[in-house]
């Protein structure tokens, strides 16, 4: 195999890039200026030694705590939970939210073996148990993994509940027709979402 | 601007990488081994120094003449022209051509500001004059810019013949339905060619 078949299988292994899209890759590069190619292969070697996770919240970031962690403006009695570090930058870049976060690290999924104790699930626990915690948002996709691992939670909080360990209230991000959508378009289960949830005009 | 962001700015300008794609991709490279990322850095690095351009045939190779250019097995009097490298590849790949390749490097658009002489031709015509050519296949795209370079081509081939100075035959891919293909969703042009070229059965 030479140069450019390792360079188009490599690319091949990268999510939504299939082996004809990355052979494109590989000649763009080729037919453009080297330069590019050096400056990509220093950012990818530098990559993992610059980025850690956050050792608060879990994101990836290049200062520990992370810039959200750090910053002195954010509220922290509200604790967005979310599966992936990069869904920290989705919700973040949306400036919806102000509170700060916590990365689950996954979903729980019993027929891929993953249950909640490869989860960051006990980090989680400590950050509420150690004080000012409010509310719990559930910012998981509304997935059948993304169902369990709420649902594992929120009985989890309700024991601490009822213990009299905590008084952290638990919310779900709302499940229903997306903003632009087709009624026509929507799955039943997507629409029975949306009655159940519907809201009081 | 931090790796995180520096990387994915480089992936988005890669050719159908979108600055949201481009994120996934640094997100999953970063959550995997970082030993996929020093194996990707080290074959960008060695790229532009392991491939160069064939002196004969203009395809990218690590050997110079390129392994088609140097196969003893391959019918030399028969040229197929292409617009860029990686057409050799499409087409040896099919198995439809055993002779040998010319990279043109491009095609005629005088809206773009690229005339013949931006493009590879005169190393063609010395080929052609060279000797054993019998047959020049235009395998460009049928573009207006591929109509445009066929024409000046044939009109080069043309003028040589009538001065004596060569034999060769020029011939140019079929334009048509595609295999497939529905004849509801063909466009004009495409319906019309498919009727010039009709074939006896």
């Amino acid at each position: 195999m030479n140069a450019l078949d390792r360079l188009t299988s490599l690319f091949a292994q990268l999510p939504g890039i299939g082996k004809k899209s990355a052979g494109r890759l590989v000649y763009h590069i080729l037919e453009n200026d080297p330069s590019y190619a050096y400056t990509l292969a220093a950012e990818l070697s530098g990559l993992h030694g610059a980025i850690r996770r956050c050792s608060v919240c879990g994101s990836f970031t290049e200062t520990d705590p992370c810039p959200v962690c750090a910053d002195p403006g954010r509220d922290r009695s509200i604790i967005c939970v979310v599966e992936r570090a990069q869904d920290v930058r989705v919700i973040d870049d949306s400036r919806e939210f102000r509170g700060i976060f916590h990365v689950l690290g996954g979903l729980i999924a019993p027929l891929e073996g993953i249950g909640p104790g490869n989860l960051s699930i006990g980090r989680l626990l400590e950050r509420i148990r150690g004080g000012e915690i409010r509310e719990l948002i559930l910012a998981l996709n509304p997935t059948v993994e993304g169902d369990t691992t709420a649902l594992y939670l929120q009985k989890l909080i309700q024991d601490m509940k009822a213990s009299g360990k905590s008084s952290v209230e638990v919310t779900r991000l709302a499940s229903g027709l997306p903003v632009g959508g087709d009624l026509e378009y929507a799955d039943r289960l997507t629409l029975s979402r949306s009655f159940r949830g519907r809201v009081k005009l």
